[in-house]
């Protein structure tokens, strides 16, 4: 067993290299030489440039749009490093894409999630350390052991730094009561939700109706993810038209497809929080779009399970 | 490949030879023929009574309580019917046990759940049969086919036959938003939930919170399981408290252990309804209990799976 | 590669902790803290309360009765630990139940013994160490290293320490005759056995017939297990009667189901000889039964295993 | 399902054609086109010139000696059966070669018929048809279906014929005494069995002694297999000289290693009967050694499995 | 087993429709109902909007540019098929991308053709069908059936209607001769075959050396693919300037990546002809490109597959 | 992990014992103590007869003639120390025995190579490392590690020392230009092939033809095998025939079936080259057969696998 960082190799991968090049700052180890490039058909070219044998390697790749582009990398690339003899094949996937994609909602659908989870363990990897999976249910899908941490309190930090008064923390859509209550119980704060009904009702906005108490309140919007940002300024907008003093949101994955940047400019919302799970391009940033690092959390992570210590308080 | 009821064989194990025998009778087909008993150390002892060879064979068994018991006399059974050549294995499982253990919540749990999806599959199962999952991801724990039933419209008929007026349908403690939302599309109601917060709350009721709009309105609580049935009957009493004026409540299953039959009797609900996938033995019978049967739904699913028929209209 | 007990986590699970404390202060290391409980349903729930990531650990559980529950307890562990990221799971089975169930005697039998093994290594076992095996075949139903201990010389030694004169080992009821063969070389003994016949023989009593030469002889019966005494007493009492001056019994495991002890008390036998790889509770004590450890063996065993030393001194 | 013989295509290795050649003639089916020969350095080259895609393919071979060899045809031609899209690839082998090899008797010792039932699972095989193997425990190495037919009723049926008079049954050196049981059982005869001391007894032939009562009987010594009949007609002889009439053997596979054939004509033995599992090849054929046809129980054998009916009046 | 077309269900994804459409038209099937699109992050979404319960299933789908994409919604679709109880998932991959990165040329590399073969079967791919591959050792990277057509004749029969006089069939770059001198026994041909050499040889042009006779001859490189035109090109002008009277040249897949096209018109070769392997798009097209349909040879393998003959004279 | 020579053990099994023990003396570590023998019936007795538990262990072993013998002596092997808890198994195999059947050239072929692949994973085999593969493909037929190590350099030193002039390097058969090309290089040599047609050729000599040009050269032909010689003393008649003024040969493994030498005797060869990875018995030498000793390669590519260096200079 190694207990020592001299028996780690860190590699970034394309999604995400400036939060790679951050995780080995705090780790105070190299990143690993390698390169990934494309053959003119556009296939993946994988050259590992240093010798693996014997060494605990980590991956660090989100599988963030060009998603299946980004998953052929960490295949090919897992691959490589099992027949060059790695001892461990570690695979940190900040974001894990297809994840919403878990379960067969209708007739002779994929359960892409698994589907994702069989690929990574038939190419050979050893052990998978993610954040925030859209379902907790999605490490199940795996017989290797998966480290999830949570960056709940990340979010929470960032809140009580603001000083905010009267806060009520809403779910988005019928789902995400779980979260919201325990963002709230780092808040100590009530929770309301955001319910989607078929017909009319009065008391909706635009077919958006509120469970719970918002009026007067500053409302913090939290979701696992905002990918179209469609669901989360249609519920801002109604917090604000119902009531709600000011509205914030906030999610660990910050996908936003198009047109969730210029949704969120012309929404209600005061800011937007997310985390650094994704790589945000330039033409999506945005002054109401606050970026938290998770690096230094991956990095402990990564640190602890590489030392054998436990990773317990970074996920409860 | 069989497409006649000829080339079928349907097996009881023990934990709900009466739903087995219904499913039999709505199929057609005689129970197959054998015994489940036990070595003087209790150990189980299998006794299949007919050939099995080229047949598709159906068990039904649901891994409620004694579950390991009911797991053992399963997976066993799975095993024989491997051995003895039986062309297909379909495990009916109404009601799968450990359900509720499908993710890790702290550090060094188990993913039960995943574990018996594993020993399933190890056995040799070729296809699972089941009712309402705690958590649909489920599916996704397993490499073979599942087909999921869900007995939503069963539950939403009864209701409607009862002609109750201005109902609210309350989803229990944080979760389970999305199954009240899709009984209420059934009812036509709108829903709320029941919060249960650290700090005491003026507006609560022994910590519990009733969030959304229930006075003057005749609650219904749905949960896919009641289990001891606490948080199911402090939340009706809060309902009725708060202003509701009536409060029922309903699940696919119910596991009802001690002492969820007096907590029903001594609690504010007028009704608890549930189906039959987990056998209820006399002593557990009361006058507010009403069971349903999904026999004829398991009848159904498993008549268009040997027959190689959508399941489609059964589960969407 | 570990080689320190630093690096060893050993746990005991709920049939035998008196054993697994025995082992424990054998080896001069802790038992580590784990608590199984149930839910109010009987589902087995785990609590690892330490850490537990890239540890050899070794787990110490007979799955005697209720041996269900034994073993499903043994199997969320395994899965637990898994998930856990422990480096290792051994699995130290002092009893192998269901061992006898280990061929297909009859059509259409499941082949148990197989069928745990199978359910052991999917659960994610990477080594078993077990002791007197009823067949020793069954090491070929795993893939992973089996190490299997011999309790003969404990057996052996405690008869030696009695000076009995003019032995002859029995085996009983057509089998067994290697090992009765084994223990006879050891204690320079001549051998006989026990046959049971269908129809009546002058020479017999009760159907039971001794092959071999017995009068006058102090009789030694020896088979890898007790369970309900029915052969063992009605053995002995033959022996009785047809000549042997005494009856003694011995065996590696006391399951001594229902009525055992009181058909021991009941019989010719002077004493019978185990050993604690099944606990035996108070009530089945009794003064003819003398119960000998296997924990100086186990722990020798667990040791050597650890420390990669060879443990064929042991088993051979 | 196919249930009709035009679904079938029965393959003759090379260890024991004649027999092929009579299960066909049972079956009434012809043999499939093969040859199987060796390329200049000896390795296998298999052809199979008939089309098998979707055909239930049936290879008959022992893995007899040169069992290495036999064994290698056969994984090579499973192997090509499954990349030519045979439906079923059913492995009937009249006798499994390493099959005493089914346990660690010692220190780091193989379990080579374990080994070799993993071979052929990775080969592709999808059905295992096998006579009498050496422990039962053997049908427990497999995750696939395994036959076991028996040769008991065969060998009992030609000693009836001879009507023998006061016959002993007996087991050979301290083991199968269950398999002797079960001849005498079918021939209303006793046992009696052959020990192997290690030290002088003034009752022994050449540290051979008989246990149980053989004087003035006619003997037949049962065992699975005869290799270099070195036991058989030691025990043979010492049965002789302690006072049996006439001694006969009999076994299901006549292996006749050398120097077996001459070690049975220079015994005491009337007759050695064995069935045709293994090729007897003329220069080991002798008056004193007689062959029983297994051909029409393995024809019947496969008919039925191939017909899904049951073949459990064939093994028990 | 199914042997009419009613038990089929073909279904093309997005890589090649037309081919698909033209396969569909061959075998007088329907193309199943099925849509693949993309949610807003480009996640592949798969909707199967017909039963596939029972049947045997076709899917059509080469991993061309976009490899990674087409090879995504391929495992996706197997996925789905299988969790919706196909009877079996036959993949058509006329272009078997990646292909050429079937070996580890130097350290580290992966083995990306072993990669797409192990996801392929881990989604639960239960054939193959496929044409050409680049080294027909692919075919042994898969333990599941898979038959690879060759387009040799299809392209022989082009050049025997044109009456070419004194051809010289030609193979790129020091590999591709057993190609070669299968199309040259086609075409009564001889061979030769370019050379690249390290340094400067005055018989060179540009580097590249022709071994063989090719002075005065109408020359036929031939190739698995032409991806870049790069090597095909340059050959193309060597043999012309060092005596070739025309050059043509011909391959089974064209890849034809950025700037094959514009070399291809730029170069000496009187016409490229290639199979419709990979759908040629409008921009690619050219006069001196001519395109050869392997939709009937497809058809006839896929009807051939699923009627249980034998497909060997596709192949030979 | 473990990085000194202490935590090896080295093991040589029958093939090529002479070679195993260079690699030994090289490596400066005992042999492994172990002994193969056989049983009277020809199965293969392995005895281990030192401790490996805990171990590195390297197997060397040629699958060369009797290759069915020697492949299974190796699986037994792997077998054992699998079961006897040896950490790693790496398999040392400097000829792989079947290697050339790795592809479907006709229809319902075997695909041997990976057969053998798949028996060594199933074995528990945890890496390969071998020299030269008749297709470099064959690395992708596992899915453990597998090291090739090249003996180019071996061969080319050879020739170099011998200081030829105006060499030309010469492929056999249509195939092998890419293996020729690599010595050409390190010679600084052009290259040629022998061409067999089908029809009279009046360039031809005996249906062969010289492709390039060899006119009064020096040929050095180069193969990765020489079986029985055929090919390879008619092509080197030719080459004589038609202008080479000297024909040597060289390959890696010399297989050397009869009547390899005497074709060799009788040939134009000047000498014939190849390495011992296959041990060439005495009555098999002759003065023109030179044999180069591949164990200092073996034995460094063993040194940096178990010290986890990269052994890329030694394949590249």
């Amino acid at each position: 067993m190694t207990s020592d960082m001299n028996k780690m190799k860190l590699f970034a991968l394309n999604s995400n290299k400036p939060l790679a090049q951050e995780i080995a700052e705090h780790l105070e180890v190299p990143l690993g030489k390698s390169t990934i490039t494309r053959f003119s058909d556009g296939e993946v070219q994988m050259n590992i440039e240093e010798t693996v044998r014997g060494f605990d390697t980590y991956l660090v790749q989100s599988t963030s749009e060009p998603g299946n582009e980004h998953l052929m990398e960490l295949l090919i690339m897992i691959d490589a490093l099992k027949r060059a003899s790695a001892e461990s094949i570690n695979v940190v996937m900040p974001y894990y894409g297809y994840s919403r994609q878990d379960r067969k909602a209708r007739s002779r659908e994929p359960i892409t999630a698994k589907l994702i989870a069989n690929l990574l363990e038939a190419a050979g990897a050893t052990r998978i350390l993610t954040v925030d999976l859209h379902a907790p249910q999605v490490q199940g899908f795996f017989n290797i052991p998966v480290d999830q941490l949570i960056a709940n309190q990340l979010l929470a930090d960032h809140f009580l730094k603001k000083n905010l008064s009267d806060i009520v923390v809403v779910a988005p859509e019928n789902a995400g009561t779980v979260r919201a209550r325990r963002l709230a119980n780092l808040l100590d704060a009530p929770i309301a939700f955001i319910d989607k009904q078929r017909k009319d009702d009065p008391d909706s906005v635009q077919g958006i109706n509120i469970i719970g108490d918002i009026v007067g309140k500053q409302a913090i919007i939290i979701d696992d993810m905002i990918d179209t940002a469609r669901t989360m300024t249609s519920g801002a907008n109604a917090l604000k038209q119902l009531g709600a003093t000011a509205v914030y949101a906030c999610c660990t994955h910050g996908v936003l497809s198009e047109p969730a940047v210029s949704r969120i400019r012309e929404s209600d919302l005061e800011e937007v929080v997310m985390t650094n799970s994704i790589y945000l391009p330039s033409h999506k940033r945005d002054e109401r779009i606050t970026v938290l690092s998770i690096g230094p959390l991956l990095a402990e992570g990564i640190s602890r399970v590489h030392q054998n210590e436990s990773v317990s308080t970074l996920f409860e």
